[in-house]
């Protein structure tokens, strides 16, 4: 079985400014305006929109500009860990990634099922250059995940280790989330189910014209 | 677009005995073993169960018995109201709802999330027979639940709401999760993403020989 | 001094089908009835009643039932435990004691005085047979949650380990709650200040017609 | 039945200087070393000591010099009203009770359970003298916390409440905490069960001889 | 006295591209790179810098650019009021700003001490054209977060609100934290201590090179 | 530049009677009353007061009595501490400093934050003759807390520590907060923007004529 069903059409688009990768909140504030231009071009084209890096940047104001949902990988992957046991445990790249999920955690109201939050210190960039050395530190880190801290799920913290979820999965024997096959399969539950974002009080219409000397 | 993807096939499958509703938790307690034999009967036949009540009865011991997705509709609802807004309001049937949901947000962990809880005071086999009342009740909390309470998305507490969710969700002008739709579109995305319950902690595999003098 | 007052009669009533011990969700499922049944037959001839399990099976159900004081030994010695310092630990049997109890603790309202829980991975009817060795892995344990999560109450998190929990005081020197006696104890509490469960909101009367083809 | 059992023998004795009554945090700072005092000339006396004013005044500092049960009525009402359902409400005395109360539900580990606190503007020493308006006061603000905080147990706030607790409890139709009562019979059920506070971590003994130019 | 010392200089600089306001998180999102680029041309020049909104945009990616004291006029206010009184409420501009600022408020941690937040739904550009309306508007919330949700200290929670300041604590008569004064008096406080962000573990050093096609 | 501005006085004055240190609650309750006497004495002479002990002794109440700014070290110094990192640490002094630490981070709404708390066990009068062992017990305990516990910022738990925190900081090369420098410094910034403490609803004016016996 696929990861979108017969029906889905799946496109990738990439921003043409910006970071090479998002490491840092310095890196994810200059790739946020870059994601909002292609999110209001590309707003009534699709069925629903991935913003496609676990830190969900611009996901809030992505969902001021459309009326589409628009799927932040880090929340998503979180609330489903949520749902397949206890606690979970997120694995990510830069030493900063355990209080950068941390705080994930709070915004999404989930911090209190996450076990434990940790990077491997492996630059996005060089994850599949080093792809042995990449699984060696996520099992590790996993392990301890599972045995010290009572992880029953472990959520890979970037949307760079793809290729690696099922040797993880195969080897740490418990439920790992993929956060792009998750997004995706969330994405679709949505459209499926015709639910979106909510208009009542968080996300407004923002006014494109007050942004001055910027081309949108 | 249908609910669910043209590859999938849904069967509905009742409990022989038991209660007729589940309104108090002396209901629940006398619905848990019939589902839980029917989940032991059909465990290898399908690729994923809902459970089809909110208070999600007997899903812990379920995911004992079978290594394919359970899915209880209530904590599943409630991890997608969180991804579709800040806060969001359960409106159920009878007045212990209000902390009896309180009890079920704070097993999934998603307290803070939750802005109201609330029941209508119609018991679930006269939701459908009283569908006027039971939409004017309803819209009556739900009102109250987005103004008052700051409420973004509105999860309907019942599985036996399924006729009047379009009604509420159109007077009401924001998303409203029903939690049967709900409940079948995220089966479907962890059958497709291959993700089911951890066996790391929580859920051991039960003996069913130390169940002394019932008929399984 | 004795556990029960001189004018407090104790009497043992056993659960006629059903599991052997609980050491499962799908164990306790099939309690509850059993116990329930009980708890509607006896619940006009006594003054309180104790549901002697640590996973306080029924509990909810059972004060649905009866307008006595219904004791859950769990929630009871959590809350005996926070009385006597910052934080206290419950050391249990099969591994999944850990989270269950983490669950436990957040439907009491505890689980920020939770220090630590874990289960000794021995089953319920081989504590006595394996006395030594219960004792020896409750203390390892015990240690643990004293030093390293700075716990100061231990509790015992099985209604079957009364036998060793004066060892266990003796060798831990902390206070070491025993659900059976606390529960005995705060069982005649209630009774001599006249408390029990309120009826305003979570607890309704069953209706116990609607149970069908279940001999009640 | 009586509160306390046959065997169980009550004395009470005074502070000899300090606030006639407590209010404030100024109020409570003046009662504490006298408090101390009397823990610490009849520790060896009694098998268990309550210190009678909800406040818990000097509750800490008398379990470093006692060991005996100390009991506080004010977090020893709190856990018992936990007891007895989802949530519980405290009614107190002057305008700051609501959140002294809440700090008070804060260090006990309880305010997720505390739904309501309040104070009836009526000085401690004027309860009685206008029993009909304490009575009407806590009436009105019981209600409230029943009706719009779903509160399910009123706790009584003050140790001078005791004349009125029935009255209310007859008319609110909830149970009522009185925290003299309760603090009596869990008092005398820590003392059956041969329980105290720990000593492991927060209570160390204190070393009389450095309070410089005290009589103790 | 004056908000800084005498031996303190304050400098005003503005962003020269990006919104002329900032109400929503579009807006919010277009002004951070600019807001960047202006800490980092000015990092070395002044011994702290204030980013001037109470949204504190791009605060984390300045502390990754700087290693001076880099304040938010939001979670500094915050927890000054939270050294005020045991609950704060915050009254800000757009009907956005209460989930909003419950966002921030669990991002600092305070979530537990924000008794209210709200928006007076004046645009940022009006609060000053419309001063009577803005101070009418922020008086019948502040009575209302002092009376019904027992806030003892008003945090305006708009960086445009500084001309009314006086007069809302004036009227309201409870301490009013005006966020441009409290971060100027935080800012000297840090610098005179020598305090500034931690380097440990969530703000790294920024690689500027990895921006692709930015002017910096 | 020096922690306070040059338009700024500090004096020192001591309590005349009570414990020579603050090590357990039995200390501190003798400590108070003594400290409210210089409170009451000097409210009108002082633009602020420091209580000069990071467990905040006696701080309510000295609200009560004074209308200018109270600092309590310890709350005082935490909420810096949050503003400079994602979680911090407080080495304290007795064995006693780890959970009572905890209670009063739960009392500032900052229990979310604190990553780490322990005692060095020395007590407070020997810390600077112990200089070389005080300072190895705390660079001991900073370590673990940074790398162990994740912490970011190194609170100094005791007012006591002045000496060695310079050390402390060059040492483990992240920011520590000395607890007097920050009060002095959190003072003037509050004296400075005008404000104090609410009266809204905790702090009500105390009535010294209650206290009977003792000499004001």
């Amino acid at each position: 079985m696929e990861i979108v069903s017969p029906d889905t059409e799946v496109d990738v688009i990439r921003i043409e400014k910006g970071p090479t990768s998002i490491e840092t909140f310095h890196d994810e504030a200059f790739s946020i305006p870059e994601v909002l231009k292609l999110v209001n071009k590309f707003k009534t084209q699709y069925d629903a929109i991935i913003i496609n890096c676990f830190g969900d940047p611009g996901v809030h104001a992505a969902r001021e500009l459309a009326n589409i949902p628009i799927i932040g990988p880090g929340a998503t992957s979180m609330h489903v860990a949520a749902l397949l046991g206890h606690k979970f445990a997120v694995i990510s790249i830069m030493k900063n990634a355990g209080p950068w999920t941390e705080m994930q955690a709070r915004e999404t109201g989930l911090e209190g099922k996450l076990a434990y939050a940790v990077g491997i210190d492996i630059p996005v960039l060089e994850l599949e250059a080093n792809e042995n050395r990449t699984v060696e530190e996520i099992i590790k880190e996993g392990k301890k995940a599972i045995e010290e801290y009572k992880a029953e799920v472990i959520v890979l913290g970037c949307c760079g280790m793809i290729r690696v979820a099922k040797t993880i999965e195969t080897r740490l024997k418990v439920p790992v989330i993929e956060p792009v096959a998750t997004s995706l399969a969330v994405a679709e539950a949505l459209v499926r189910t015709g639910l979106k974002h909510s208009r009542a009080h968080l996300y407004m219409y923002p006014n494109l014209s007050k942004i001055m000397r910027y081309k949108q």
